[in-house]
């Protein structure tokens, strides 16, 4: 079974302080201009007779499956805008084309998600049935995951035809698209339908994060923020991928320790790694730490939806101390991400990346 | 169950004629490309331990999907681009050149063709096993579709990026994917598991064939020669469109009939469109014409895997003399497109229409 692809987040999460406020109401404006996209993407196949019928599915496609998820990578094109750019230049006019890119990243990962769930034979996503699962849709799923690929493009048609970026936007939308089919491709090869520990590697692991979820949750928001800002030359955007993709790779550590450890009622979910036979960080490490006697109950207790075996999994876990390995992991993850940004970040903002890591780092809390 | 994408086509049919020498040796060269371009795409990833068996994988998928069609409409921009541009541009470099465009072609077409068969549960194409029914494959087909898309706009990045027309042709490619995917929708949504002739309707049928079909198979690689000529105005644009949409429709009506009437060593396959309740053209004229005892008998066998029951089908089909109204209706369709072609060939040599309207015409002979 292949790793989820990821949507951890952190809104709702933070204390009601005056910058959570003004980010919310950052996020009501950025919710305002997606219904003005939808409308932009049907409204003329919706007048037309001959295609109404499909337009009227695909609006239900994107509106079903483009606007209940967290927005955080939509939101850091924003975000990361607001810092690349003098004060001046930070008109009602830019900062709505940056929601707009930030939204072409929402629909990327809409057209990855509902594409994923089908691969993984997933039942819900965002706390709702996986659009596939709806009654009368099904594989038709697989044509609709691809409209909502193809409306990234009309949308950045239509707004950003005439911008001197914009076919360096473009060709970054097809680069992502291709890095994490590269990770999805990485992610279904290595996994099995029975235990196979050999497959579990750490470089195979570091690989399928880097290409199925840091390429376009991390560089790809910040790379759109920095062609708005007129930041195209190579080695602002090979620094800044630098800095981002490790960022995105402690994301992902996160995100496989919560699926143990974190608190369901916190991070919105019951975490099924273990039995869906994830190749996921706390594994990587036990088997890495595993005396024989363990990786034998390992090999035994794993990929089954059982809980008693779910628990001897946990149990060893526990007494590798996977735990305590994931905060020192955290702390050191952390001070190696600031010498980075200290490193890379040159003519970039430093404070973008900080303000970025901050809002990911200790999400649990 | 949704209408198969239509690759019918003309190679092997013709008497070996010069002319059918000639082409030969197009065909040949237009090969050639092919593997420059698989390893174009594929050679970097290969050398890339992190990413190496993602590749191997990917180089299959090409090989597997890409160049065992008949190449009809990947050939169509080599020889309309011999018709729109003067002696001295056809260089071996610029031929070169629409032969990569004809490649784009051939592999957005099997982006569509591997993707299809999943969603209509086939299990042959091409004379061999559907991609996604290969042991080991399965769903991992549907990201595979996805990275055969991502190729082309691999390609055209790598041998375009410089051409005033690079992003006409980007442009062209999305809003071709976009269009087809309408279609395909139609086609879906319209496509039930049992009759319900209710849904028929020749409206519907018109729209499936030029969304679904005709867009990507007559107008894209006609396009792409334009461009590549230096033909970008929408006006000539929209006259190509106009005739070759009307090529497109008389192409799927042919394949209909040819599904029921062609002789299987011919067009190289037994039709199945009567036991998969194809909302085809033949069932459409049959509708129209039929009284209501023929319309019960039509109910009760169409849709059905039994000889008896497509027997009795094609008994009304042959009562209605729809073989006949197919005949009268090939010759007038034929006088039609000429004289659109009349009409709005206007600055484009009506040649090329004409020749690619006969390679068409009557291929069943």
């Amino acid at each position: 079974m292949a790793a989820k692809v990821n949507e951890n987040g952190v809104h709702g999460l933070e204390p009601a302080t005056k910058k959570c406020r003004a980010e919310l109401t950052e996020l009501q404006k950025f919710d305002e201009v997606f219904q003005q996209l939808v409308d932009d993407i049907t409204k003329q196949g919706l007048k037309d007779g001959e295609i109404h019928d499909a337009f009227k599915w695909f609006k239900e496609v994107c509106e079903y499956n483009v606007p209940f998820g967290k927005k955080n990578r939509g939101m850091a094109v924003v975000s990361s805008y607001r810092y690349l750019v003098t004060e001046d230049k930070l008109t009602e006019d830019n900062l709505n084309k940056a929601r707009i890119l930030g939204w072409c990243v929402e629909w990327l990962q809409a057209f990855f998600l509902v594409a994923d769930d089908i691969m993984d034979h997933s039942f819900t996503r965002r706390g709702k049935p996986c659009w596939y699962k709806k009654e009368g849709v099904g594989l038709i799923a697989i044509n609709d995951s691809f409209f909502l690929e193809m409306c990234i493009y009309q949308i950045l048609k239509k707004y950003f035809r005439e911008e001197t970026y914009y076919i360096d936007i473009v060709e970054l939308f097809h680069e992502t698209t291709l890095q994490t089919e590269i990770g999805q491709n990485l992610d279904l090869i290595t996994a099995q339908d029975h235990v196979d520990f050999n497959s579990f590697s750490q470089e195979r692991y570091n690989a399928i994060v880097k290409w199925k979820t840091a390429f376009y949750s991390f560089y790809l928001p910040v790379a759109c923020a920095m062609y708005m800002a007129g930041i195209s030359d190579s080695e602002s955007h090979a620094n800044a991928k630098t800095i981002l993709l490790e960022m995105g790779h402690f994301f992902q550590v996160q995100d496989d320790y919560l699926d143990c450890y974190g608190d369901p009622a916190v991070i919105g979910k019951v975490g099924t790694d273990i039995q869906d036979n994830k190749c996921g960080w706390l594994i990587i490490q036990a088997l890495k730490r595993a005396s024989p006697e363990q990786i034998k109950i390992l090999e035994e207790n794993y990929a089954c939806h059982d809980d008693l075996k779910v628990a001897k999994v946990k149990e060893i876990f526990n007494q590798l101390k996977l735990s305590e390995l994931y905060t020192q992991y955290e702390e050191e993850s952390y001070q190696d991400l600031m010498q980075l940004i200290e490193k890379y970040s040159q003519n970039l903002p430093k404070q973008m990346f900080i303000a970025f890591a901050k809002k990911i780092y200790k999400r649990n809390r």
